[in-house]
């Protein structure tokens, strides 16, 4: 029920080649599928936010070098286009990852032959990322199985780790669509995301659109759903994780984490292997992004005739600080669940992990 | 230097006895103070919530009963007064109190001697309010003495304690304020305070006013500062104490008392002594009120032309929850800071302050 086209971030044409893509900077308001037709529209998809969530801009630069080769598929072509897609999010550790996945198929190859080769690629990249975000669901479902205590299943989650985030399962959220797929009654927590609101932009919307209940909360109000034992598990992405599972995530988890744990409450984190980073042996080693204030002291949304509208909230000079992620200790972390299974978060379950990984 | 009418929520002219208040549902863009004129004027500055903050509540109501006996002071224009203004906000314990202050010092006098008496028993409530809240800035000093690591005192709040919320001083900012006029170099972390976003709206206002260094962050920003060492201690008010230390105050003060103490960083709660339930001996007790979902779903602000704007956040249907208040189990504060001193968060804490008021 869930792997059609309709929850699915970007789905392409095998007759046409036709790719098209959701604007995300639209949602939740207004739903549009964006026709990308030229090199420079998978740039601006990307560029733009259109697409954002790191196996999404991957997969969608990875499209965008098999267009780019089908205009010019000559050597300089191929340099050009991986540049101009490289340099749309300089800092995307995947979309470097995606782009060389394709080069790599298609460099050694005849010009010619070389559109069709990297096409090729771009959908069995797509198809591996279907297939490894399902598989972290099916890893994930026998722990959200156990911590339900009602008759509903009660999930907390933060930020958005869903399909919009990759093609489709999502990460964090795939456990729950297989829990809803597996028949079980789910509820989900939403926590709005402050400063940039993708808990109730997008979150909530994907959600709603796969028809799974969701209430939307104040990130202000985790704590007390949980003590009111609201809450049976939270499950969230993370976007770094260290060698000692110290988890990297949206500014904002490592408090639920914290609650989590006052509370008894199972706190996991749902991840692609590859967002491990071996070579960061603790948390207090990944820097923290410092974003522009402006996406504290103002905020988007559509007024009463559904005109999107900007607002500031605060006094003209107020100033304001805005660090994009947190670290959460691994002491905190329940489990990472991962599409090689889940594992500890600690150096030997991530050792454990590598050693799957790698075949050591 | 911060008595002045000019930090001050709430003022009067001896002479003529009007009273002024500042219209807080327009903060922080424009700073009005209404004139209250009528009865009517008193009653609608409290319900439509010009001035909130339970002791300016009661304050404002006390005013609003003089002004009431000056147009008719019977014992039935005094019941009528009395009635209108309680039920402006039904459930404000403080304001009760004041009405009841008043009618009970002019209750037993010759109607034509209650205006003059009422106005007097006004006055005084507001110079009581202002001395307890000087006091309790006084009493927590010390401790953020204490608490300051390195050049700058750096201390984080949560909502509105300060002046705005009080007639001057406040509860949790009054120990800010004084270690400013001590000479401190003061910096206050302020958190937005979702969804009502009164840390933004009314914090950084008033802490701007005052010239007092100020960030605002998002309430989800609060734990990954106090890890990068940002952060010196957190001062919060309380709505309501229970006689075991547990606090009930806005939404999101667990989350901070629950990373402050992940990070050895002191929590302290200031109140005023009359806060403390003295029948509720834990929070579990104590009803979360459920505001209305709207206020997590929209924001109100200005748009770039300094229009007032109301923006909707969620898709239309979306569904949202909205606990106004959460409970701080005592274990998490370090200490609370009255206008009777500080005392342990734990029943032998709260029994010496209970011996010290009734002088048991």
């Amino acid at each position: 029920m869930f792997s059609s086209d309709d929850l699915s971030s970007l789905r392409w044409d095998a007759t046409s080649g036709a790719v098209e893509v959701i604007d995300q900077t639209l949602l939740p308001h207004t739903l549009r599928w964006v026709h990308l037709e030229s090199l420079e529209d998978y740039c601006h998809a990307i560029s733009a936010m259109q697409v954002r969530g790191a196996p999404l801009i991957g997969i969608t630069a990875a499209f965008g070098l098999a267009h780019g080769l089908r205009d010019d598929s000559s050597d300089q072509g191929l340099a050009v286009a991986y540049d101009k897609l490289l340099a749309t999010r300089p800092t995307a550790v995947n979309l470097r990852w995606a782009l060389e996945q394709v080069r790599d198929e298609v460099g050694e190859l005849m010009p010619f032959a070389r559109a069709e080769a990297a096409w090729q690629r771009a959908v069995e990249l797509r198809a591996e990322d279907i297939a490894s975000c399902a598989r972290i669901g099916e890893v994930g479902l026998p722990l959200l199985r156990e911590a339900q205590r009602g008759d509903t299943l009660n999930v907390m989650t933060h930020c958005n780790a869903g399909w919009l985030a990759t093609i489709q399962w999502g990460t964090a959220l795939a456990p729950v669509y297989k829990a809803v797929e597996a028949g079980l009654n789910v509820h989900v927590w939403v926590s709005e995301t402050r400063p940039r609101n993708q808990g109730v932009n997008l979150s909530a919307w994907e959600l709603q659109r796969a028809g799974v209940p969701c209430t939307v909360v104040a990130d202000n109000s985790c704590g007390q759903l949980m003590r009111e034992g609201l809450v049976d598990c939270v499950v969230v992405g993370s976007d770094r994780t260290a060698a000692n599972g110290d988890v990297c995530n949206k500014i904002g988890t490592y408090l639920k984490a914290l609650a989590a744990t006052d509370n008894n409450i199972p706190f996991y984190v749902a991840l692609p292997a590859s967002t491990v980073d071996w070579r960061c042996d603790a948390g207090e080693h990944i820097p923290i992004e410092a974003r522009d204030s402006g996406e504290v002291l103002a905020m988007a949304g559509v007024d009463g005739a559904g005109e999107s509208r900007q607002i500031n909230l605060a006094a003209a000079g107020t100033r304001a600080a805005n660090p994009a992620f947190d670290v959460t200790p691994a002491r905190l972390v329940s489990a990472l669940i991962t599409e090689h299974g889940c594992c500890t978060a600690d150096p030997a379950g991530l050792q454990a992990l590598r050693a799957q990984l790698y075949d050591l």
